[in-house]
C-alpha cells in the first residue's frame, strides 16, 4: 500500500489555501512578503523557539493562536527584518502587521498569524511593511503562487524550498503543502527556521497540534537543536478541512496515515534546508543505534551534527572519526565508551572504522572514495538498546565564515 | 601590597622542579616528548575532561593520583598521538609509559602520571615511546628547560606557552610555573588542553585540590566548558614544599595568597590559550554582570563564546550585538529580555549597543573603530542581580577551517 506520495506545486496543491510572495521594499529587489491565505475557517497549530528572548512576531503568533481558540485564516510573513530585540514599540508593529491584514482579507485580526526573519534590533519600518502587506494581500485574493511565497521568506538561503504530499485519509484524497527557509545550518542552534504547512484536512485543533509536535521532533528538531533555537523560529501549519475526511479527533489510523505524511514532507523541507546549509558541499546524515533510550540516542547524534570539527573533517574528506567519538562521548549520552562501534557510509560503500571503542586497521583509499560523494552517513552503534535516532547536517567550508563575517553589512 | 608578581622562566622558576622536552620520533622533527620532574616527593592534585569517552592516560593518572594518595614525582607528556579509543592495549600502553620513566627515574611506577595529545584512535608505537621516554628522563636529570617542555606538548599551536608567579606566604617566597597546550578553541568543547603546573609551596593534598578545582573554574573552564571536553583534557599541578612555607593545610590567609597566584598563572595560561585559537585574529572578552546567580552569569558568557555566528561576525568587524543577544538567550540563564543592556569595548573606546532589550541607534563608526581593534570586549548587563562571570574567546576565521578541515592527513 503506498501511504503517501511527492507531488509538485507546494502548498498550491491544497484546496482552499492561496499563498502570494511579492517585493515590498525590504530587501532592495527580492521578494520580501509572503501571505498564506485560507479561504475557510482552518485549524491551526504551531511550534515556536524555545530561546528566552522571544521575538515581537512570536510572542503575537502565540497570543493569536490562544485567543483564536486554533481557528485562524492567515499567515502573514516578512523577511529581511527580525523585528526581535525591538521592545513594547517591535510587539506593538507585529500586532499592526495583523491588523494590516486582517482589513485588507476582512477578516478577525486575531485570525492572522504573523512572522519575521532577517537582521535583529531594528525596528521595522511601518510605511514600507503597511505598503509590503497590502500588496500582498491583494495579490493573495486574485492569484496563487507557493513558490512566490517560499522565495518571499527567504534570507541567506540560496534557492526556495517547498514541497508537497498526497495520500488518502477514510477514502478521501488529502494535500498537505509547505514552505521552509533557514540556512545558517552549520550552527543549527543560531539560524532562524521558519517552516508554514498547509493541509485541506480536516482534523481537531488539539491533535492537528499532537501531530505536528510529533513530526517536528523527528524532523526540524533533528536538524535544529530542541532549547537551542533563535528569537524567531517556528513551525505554523493551517488545515481548513476542505479534503472531506472525516474529521480526525483522536489517534487513530487516519491520524497515523496524515502524521506519516505529514513527517515525511517535514523531514524533506528540513532535507532543503540544510543541503541549502551556509556554504554547504555535503549532506550529512547521523545515525545512532541501539541506545539505551531514545533521548540518549537524539542527544548523541546531535552532538555529532553540531561538532565544527566534524563538519570540517567531512569538509576535507578526512576520515576522522576520532572527533566523531569525541562529540558522542561529551553528549550526555549514557554509553560504555568499550563497546561502541562506527562506520562511514555513502553511494560508494561502506567502512567500519571503530570496534568496541577501539580504531580499526581501514582502508584509507576506501574510506577516501566514500566521503568524496555528496551525501554521507556516519553510523555510530552503541550496542546498549533498542533505540535510535537519525540527525542531519552539512559540511563546515570556507564559505560558511564569508557569508556570515558579513551578513549584517 | 602586591600580592603576586609575574616572571620569567616558566616552570624553571620553582625550586626543586625541572623539565625538559626532547624529539623522540612520534612527529617528524619537532618536540614530541616532555617530563616533570621533583626532585622530592611532592603534593599532586589533577583536574580532567568529563568527557564520557577518557582516553587511557587519563585513566591511568587519576589511578595513580589515589593510590599515591596525591603524592607524586613526576609527569611523562606525548604529543602526536592521544592514545584514546586505543581499549585495553591503550590502557597498557598508559601504563608502561609511567613504568618506563619510573624506572629510568628511581622512583615508583604509580607516583608517575601520564598525559596525551594528539590523533585519535590510533596506537602508540611503543618501540618509540619508550627511547623517547629515556631520552626525555636523561635530558631532565642534567639539565633543565621549562620552555622545551611547552614546546614538546605542542599540536596545532603556533606557539609554547608558559608562565611563572612569584609572592610571599608566611613569609617565604613561593613560586608557581606552569606550561599548557591548546589551539582548537573555535569549538572549545572539542580542543584537547593540557596544562601542567609545578610549584614549591607547602600544602596538603586536599587543599591543593581544592585550591586548583577554584582557579580552573575560573579560568580553564570558561575557556573550554565544563562537561563538554575532549578525551584527553586535563590539568596537573605538582607542589613539593621547597618554598619553606608553614604548610597550608587549611584555607586561611596563606591560602588566599597562593590560590590567588595560582588563577593568576592560570588566567595567563588560559589566555595565551586563545590568542593561539586555531585561525584566530582577535582575543574576545564576555563580560556578564548583574545576573541573578553565579551560575547564569558564566552560563550566558560561555554560550555567546562558543556561538560560531558572534564569532564571525568579530571576524568581520561587524556590530552584529543581536548574534549576542540570541546567545545570551539560549544560553539557559534566567534573565528578563526586556532589560538587557549591551555594550561594545576595546582600546578605542565604548559603545552601548542595546538598552532595555532594544537596539539603540549607535554609531556605525565608532563602533567599527572599536571593532577593528585585536582586543575586543563584549559587556552584558542582565541587570537583574549581583553576580558576574567572564568567558574568553577568540574570533572564527577562514583559517579555522582550512586547518581542521585536514589536520588529521
Amino acid at each position: 500500500m503506498i501511504e503517501y506520495k511527492f507531488v509538485d506545486g507546494g502548498m498550491s496543491v491544497v484546496q482552499g489555501m492561496k499563498s502570494s510572495g511579492i517585493h515590498g521594499g525590504l530587501k532592495k529587489q527580492k521578494k520580501d512578503f509572503a501571505i498564506i491565505y485560507s479561504e475557510v475557517e482552518a485549524v491551526a497549530a504551531g511550534v515556536f523557539t524555545k530561546n528566552a528572548v522571544k521575538a515581537a512576531p512570536v510572542l503575537v503568533t502565540e497570543e493569536h493562536l490562544k485567543v483564536s481558540n486554533g481557528f485562524c485564516r492567515a499567515i502573514i510573513v516578512n523577511s529581511a527584518n527580525a523585528n526581535a530585540c525591538t521592545g513594547k514599540l517591535g510587539f506593538e508593529n507585529a500586532k499592526e502587521m495583523t491588523k494590516i491584514t486582517a482589513e485588507e482579507l476582512h477578516i478577525e485580526p486575531q485570525k492572522v498569524l504573523v512572522s519575521s526573519t532577517g537582521v535583529v534590533g531594528v525596528q521595522l519600518p511601518m510605511d514600507i511593511v503597511s505598503q509590503g502587506i497590502k500588496k500582498a494581500c491583494a495579490t493573495v485574493l486574485t492569484g496563487n503562487s507557493s513558490s512566490d511565497a517560499a522565495e518571499a521568506i527567504m534570507t541567506t538561503d540560496t534557492f526556495p524550498k517547498e514541497a508537497a504530499v498526497e495520500m488518502e485519509v477514510g477514502g478521501k484524497i488529502v494535500r498537505i503543502g509547505g514552505i521552509a527557509k533557514g540556512s545558517g545550518m552549520i550552527h543549527p542552534n543560531m539560524a532562524t527556521m521558519l517552516s508554514f504547512i498547509t493541509t485541506d484536512v480536516a482534523i481537531s485543533p488539539g491533535v492537528l497540534q499532537e501531530a505536528l509536535l510529533e513530526a517536528v521532533d523527528e524532523t526540524f528538531n533533528m536538524i535544529s537543536v530542541d532549547g537551542d533555537t533563535s528569537t524567531n523560529d517556528m513551525v505554523l501549519v493551517l488545515a481548513n478541512g476542505l479534503a472531506g475526511n472525516k474529521p480526525i479527533t483522536e489517534k487513530n489510523a487516519d491520524y497515523d496515515a496524515f502524521k506519516k505524511a505529514l513527517s515525511a514532507l517535514s523531514f524533506k523541507l528540513s532535507e532543503l534546508v540544510v543541503r541549502d546549509g551556509e556554504g554547504a558541499t555535503k549532506f550529512i546524515t547521523v545515525k545512532v543505534l541501539n541506545a539505551p533510550s531514545i533521548e540518549d540516542a537524539r542527544k548523541a547524534a546531535r552532538s555529532v551534527t553540531t561538532s565544527s570539527l566534524v563538519k570540517t573533517a567531512i569538509f576535507g574528506e578526512d576520515a576522522n572519526w576520532g572527533r566523531v567519538m569525541v562529540a558522542v562521548g561529551y553528549s550526555g549520552a549514557v554509553l560504555n565508551p568499550n563497546i561502541v562501534d562506527m562506520y562511514i557510509e555513502s553511494n560508494a560503500g561502506k567502512e567500519q572504522m571503530m570496534k568496541d571503542g577501539m580504531g580499526l586497521a581501514f582502508s584509507e583509499e576506501n574510506a577516501r572514495k566514500i566521503l568524496e560523494q555528496k551525501d554521507i552517513s556516519l553510523i555510530v552503534d552503541l550496542n546498549m538498546g533498542v533505540f535510535e535516532a537519525t540527525a542531519w547536517t552539512c559540511d563546515f567550508s570556507y564559505d560558511y565564515v564569508k557569508i556570515n563575517a558579513d551578513y549584517r553589512s
